[in-house]
Order: C-alpha cells, then sequence, then structure tokens
C-alpha cells in the first residue's frame, strides 16, 4: 500500500505571466501531474479505456498557499501524500518545493478532494472506489503531513 | 466605493479537458477574469506601466468548491465580492453561475487572497494597499457573502 | 450563406508570458474563438451531443505569422474568413487586430484547416461535410482575402 | 556545434480537450520546451537576467501539420533541427513522435521561426545573434530535414 508519490517538473516559458513567475493556476495543473503519476505508480490510469466499469475523479475542493514565486526553468518537486482516505473519496496533500540546486525550498502547499463517480450517460453518480483501488493507497501516518 | 463586480465568460473548447468538462484550474483563470475586470471598473489596471509607486498584487491563497461541471459554450457568471479589506491584502469570494438560459445555478464557489507588493529588483515586499485604491474599496455586507 | 466571422477577446492576464506578451500558443485560442462563434451564428456547435450523424472537425493544418505582439488588456478582433471550401474541409484565414482606441491595427493573421470526420470508436474517418452545414459556408471573395 | 536537440513530454490531462485528444495549440508549447531545451543544452538560458546584452526571441511565424492524435499518458519525443540559420534569426523544424511503446510514430510536424532582438524600453528591435550564441548553432544538414 502506497500514500506518496513524487514528481518532478519544469516550469515551462508558458507557464509564467507577465508578473515573471509562474501563473498560479499552474501549480493546481502541477498537482493533478503528481496525482495521475501516483496512480500511475500504483498500476492504474486516471482514464482508463471507457467500459461499465470505469470510475473518474472529479475535483470537489481545491486549494493551495502560495509561499514564495516560481521562475521559468526552476525545477519543481512536488510531493503528493494522501491525507484522507474515505469510502468514496481521496483527499491529497501537495508540497511543491524548488530543487535547482542546494537545499530544497517549500514554496507551496495544496490540498485537492476527489470523489470517485460512475458516469451514466452525462450523469455521474459518487460510488465507492473499487476495491482493487482502495487496496493499493493508504492514509499518510499524521507526521508526514505536517 | 465598490465591493462587488460581475464579469461574464463563455466555456472555449480549449478550457475543456478530456472528461468533457472545464478543467478544474480554468476556475482560477476566470477569478482572475473577474478580479481584472472590477479592477478596470474602477478605473485601474492591475498591471499599470511600471513606475515608482506601481504595486503588485501576488496570490497567497486560492481556493475553490465545485458543485457541477460546467461545459463547452456554457454562458457563466464570475461574481465578485470583497469579503475582506485588509491594510495589505485583500480577499475575494467568487461565486460562479451557469446561465445559458432558465434560472441561473451555483456551480462553483472560490476564495482568493492577495497581498499588495512593491517590487525592488527581484524581492517583493508587502505595503500598504495606495490610498487612491483603498479609498473606491469597501468589504461586502456579510448578507452578501452567503 | 456565410464566408466571415468577428469574434473579441480581451487579452487575459493568464494569456501572457514571462516576455510581458501574449503567448503565441493562445493566438491558435483565439482562432478557435473565432471559429467556434461562426459555427454558433450559423446555427450549430462546433462540439454537438455525441450521436450517429455528428461529425468532428480536427485541424490538419494551423500557421500564424506574428506582426506586432498583443499585451495583457488589449482588445483583439479575430476576423475569420473562410478561404477555401473543399468537399471534406475547411481552410480558415484569420485577421488579428487590437482595437483598443484609434484605428484598429492588424498584429497577426493565420490560417487553419479542419477536415470533417466520423468517430467509429477511437477511430476518424474523413466524410463529406454535412449538407445541412455546408449549405451555410460559403469562399470568401478572393479580395477579402488581402 | 550543434543542430539538433531531442526533448520528451508525457502529455497531461490539462492538455487534453473534449475531444480526448492533446488540444492543438499546445503542440506549439511542447516545440518551445524542445527550443528551450535546446539552448539550455548550449549552456544558455532562453531568458537571461536581464541586462544591456540581453537579447529576446519572438516568434515570428509559426506552423504545425497534424498527422495523428495524441492523447493522455502518450510520451512524446520533440526532435528540434536548425532548419535555418540567418544573422538576426532561426528557423526550427520540429518532429513529433509518439515513443510509449514499439517503433516511435511521427505524428506532428512544425515549425517555428525567431528573430533575435534587443529591447529598448516597450521596444523591440532585431540585431545580430551574439556571436557567444551563433557560435554554436549550426544548420542541420538537408537530409536530416526530411
Amino acid at each position: 500500500m502506497a500514500y506518496e508519490f513524487k514528481a518532478t517538473r519544469r516550469v515551462e516559458f508558458s507557464d509564467t505571466d507577465m508578473a515573471g513567475i509562474m501563473h498560479f493556476s499552474n501549480f493546481f495543473r502541477f498537482m493533478e501531474t503528481a496525482e495521475h503519476g501516483f496512480f500511475r505508480s500504483l498500476g492504474f490510469s486516471i482514464a482508463p479505456e471507457p467500459s461499465e466499469t470505469a470510475v473518474g475523479w472529479p475535483r470537489v475542493h481545491a486549494q493551495c498557499d502560495f509561499k514564495a514565486p516560481l521562475r521559468f526553468e526552476d525545477m519543481v518537486e512536488i510531493h503528493l501524500l494522501v491525507r484522507e482516505k474515505k469510502s468514496k473519496a481521496l483527499s491529497y496533500l501537495f508540497k511543491f518545493s524548488r530543487i535547482n540546486s542546494g537545499l530544497p525550498m517549500e514554496v507551496a502547499r495544496g490540498t485537492v478532494t476527489v470523489v470517485c463517480v460512475r458516469h451514466e450517460g452525462a450523469k455521474m453518480t459518487a460510488c465507492a472506489i473499487p476495491k482493487t483501488v482502495a487496496d493499493k493507497i493508504d492514509q499518510a501516518p499524521p507526521e508526514a503531513l505536517l
């Protein structure tokens, strides 16, 4: 069972804005990169082939606290931790660190809560996380979330 | 003095993702559209010409609760309300409503907190909101924030 | 029958990059805004409800010549003209003009070629443009394309 | 002297659109990833610290031919080749290949032309490519561009 994953991305030119720093909306895209990498690390895809048993993971809440800006060409580590595992929902914590050189520096911290749903036509209904998925995911120990 | 602003945007094809709905990161871009429209409505630009007195507004916190998805071609009203006005910071509430036809339906609600800063080279220092700006901005009455 | 459409958009903060101008990839998004507005002006949607007769419009070619930059808060007119109408494909010309005040100034010019396809599972096959659509679209007169 | 560079990126969920494939505008962002990686491979940054001698590289032309779609989680190789080197401009060819497994498959091919400029306030003037940069860049042999 796993409760964490680390993804790294470089800040691209198109991620920046005229203030010379990464646009804040892109922190949320980077969180998703870590979330999907976490799923792949468990042997799943977040977006499986359509099938009767396929589930989706819409976001119900997302937030981020920004402590320091990220700039073009910065290397960023996005450390995902499973904050809470419920029968139909998962909540992730994301710690962003700039890791260019020297000591890593935490620059932002975010949270995303997703619910497991089945699609019936255009309608989505919350459902239990499939056992094959739930069996591989654990909550992070409280001290890891500090 | 003003405490609210309403912007409207249409969901573009490039705002959607393979789940067929607006990608959640774009709600944060739409919040910014309303924020900047609010500033223009007061006679300011959020990004004035560089000068000794120019201030910037980096985000320190952003969050969003998603209640229903937005889809391609949906018309969206983003209703900005000033949640809190401090000497060096502003906090906004954003209510997203789908307004295609019939009754508007609230689909999401977000918050962004920005600090007023001056740039000294690459360094940013929090500073008091310029009086010309502060004089035009009011906190929304509590009942408007419900 | 119609051969042109004019859309307007404002350059958002999130459309800019650290060079202080609109990122070049966003010109292509703006072209699509005009293309989809053109379809709506004809009574269609580019992305109809899935059905046996629904067609898609993947891009096979896109290009843009950039003459002058667009900046935050610039108002932009995107003038779409139908450059070429074939049995299975459409080619559009897009003229971008900054229309803040004074005389409009052309800042860029682009072309997009789309093919009409039907989806069979994951496979796309080129097909004739549906008569209901083709009957409403005309090629622009040569002098309009200068 | 160098005339090529290979970058790889994975297609992220936020790169897709409701058609289930990578949005075409993102091919242009991916080209830029390869361009900036090429510069880093030569020991430069495309966006150096502001200085009297710093140059910028605005795009004057960009185009792309799309042969097959890219989908979520596809691994993509972006092969940059220097198509043309002039005194004040560079033109790049980009070959996109899906490299998930098995034989790589070319899915798109693009071109970007950039001019070397100096900034004088808000004004940009074309200038000769700095010798330190020009000395490291070569045109690709014609057969590599096929």
